[in-house]
């Protein structure tokens, strides 16, 4: 009995009586909705940098990861790097990817729609004509991206676009990267 | 002479004669300017997924990291996940803040300007009403992000501002994020 209980909590993974539990907890205490993430990062050299993910904000508390996650980042050779870690742009497509795919499932199982598999592929087009200024028409940033998820569930197919705009629907990375986020920027010497 | 000129060839950690040389050869055949960045992500379980970053197309060749980078993602516990990896929003600020150093040092190596050392730090607030539906006038992404610059180089305090808007100016990430992308999502059967 207790563990066909603790079998049936959990859907995708997702703990979803915790997620209940969250909701009417936020209910209740309105401030504990509010989260705050923040990295550190310290330049190398050239196209090198890395940054550190340690604390968070959340629950009106501070909070710490178990243990500080690094995240480097450089740039292949023909952008002048030395390809030691994946670029920025590709570190945006995996944290578009990683949001969609946890919001999607996430809220499946809020609606006890099971979910086996999920594989996504993301790509996104730039010119360099507007990082290098060559032309003031042309964007820095990505002019498009697509997405194509192939999703294996116990679904009718109509269902994969529902299931798929149940990540869409809730992925902050979607929203802030579809809607933009204002951004302030200041500095100081060191 | 052949040291002093590869010395002079390289401007905080960037190779600006190849930079130089990128600029002429994209007014010479325009195509090379156009790269597609890409990445597969596979579900694990939960809020664990992990995206491949292996191959890009750019300068009219498909091309290839020298070897697959991996990326994982995770929650914290408070988030209902297992804490194993940064979150897809940490990500989304490592994104920003990578390519923001990386842009700013880059054309400040074009200007000649030396840099000797940069930090940073992001934040950005998320409040849950959105992602779990309690509030419909919350939004789902980042309020708003902030960002501090913490630099050291031989310049007055008024070019620091300039050094960074060098960054907000030319960084992929930061025009993606702050005026937004468009993202088309298709859904198949796995």
């Amino acid at each position: 009995m207790a563990t066909a209980e603790k079998l049936s909590a959990h859907v995708n993974g997702v703990a979803v009586d915790g997620l209940f539990r969250t909701i009417e907890a936020v209910k209740v205490t309105p401030s504990i909705a509010k989260f705050n993430f923040r990295i550190q990062n310290q330049w190398e050299t050239g196209s090198r940098n890395c940054s550190t993910v340690a604390t968070f904000g959340g629950a009106n508390k501070e909070l710490s990861h178990p243990k500080p996650f690094m995240l480097q980042a450089d740039e292949p050779a023909i952008l002048l790097g030395n390809d030691t870690a994946a670029n920025p742009v590709e570190y945006l497509l995996h944290a578009l990817a990683s949001c969609l795919t946890t919001s999607m499932v996430c809220h499946a199982a809020a609606r006890g729609i099971q979910i086996e598999e999920v594989e996504s592929s993301f790509e996104g087009d730039i010119d360099l004509h507007g990082f290098l200024d060559l032309d003031p028409n042309v964007r820095k940033g990505f002019q498009r991206i697509q997405v194509r998820f192939k999703i294996k569930a116990d679904a009718p197919d109509a269902q994969l676009q529902e299931i798929v705009q149940l990540g869409t629907g809730h992925s902050p990375v979607f929203d802030s990267l579809t809607n933009g986020v204002p951004v302030s920027v200041t500095a100081e010497r060191l």
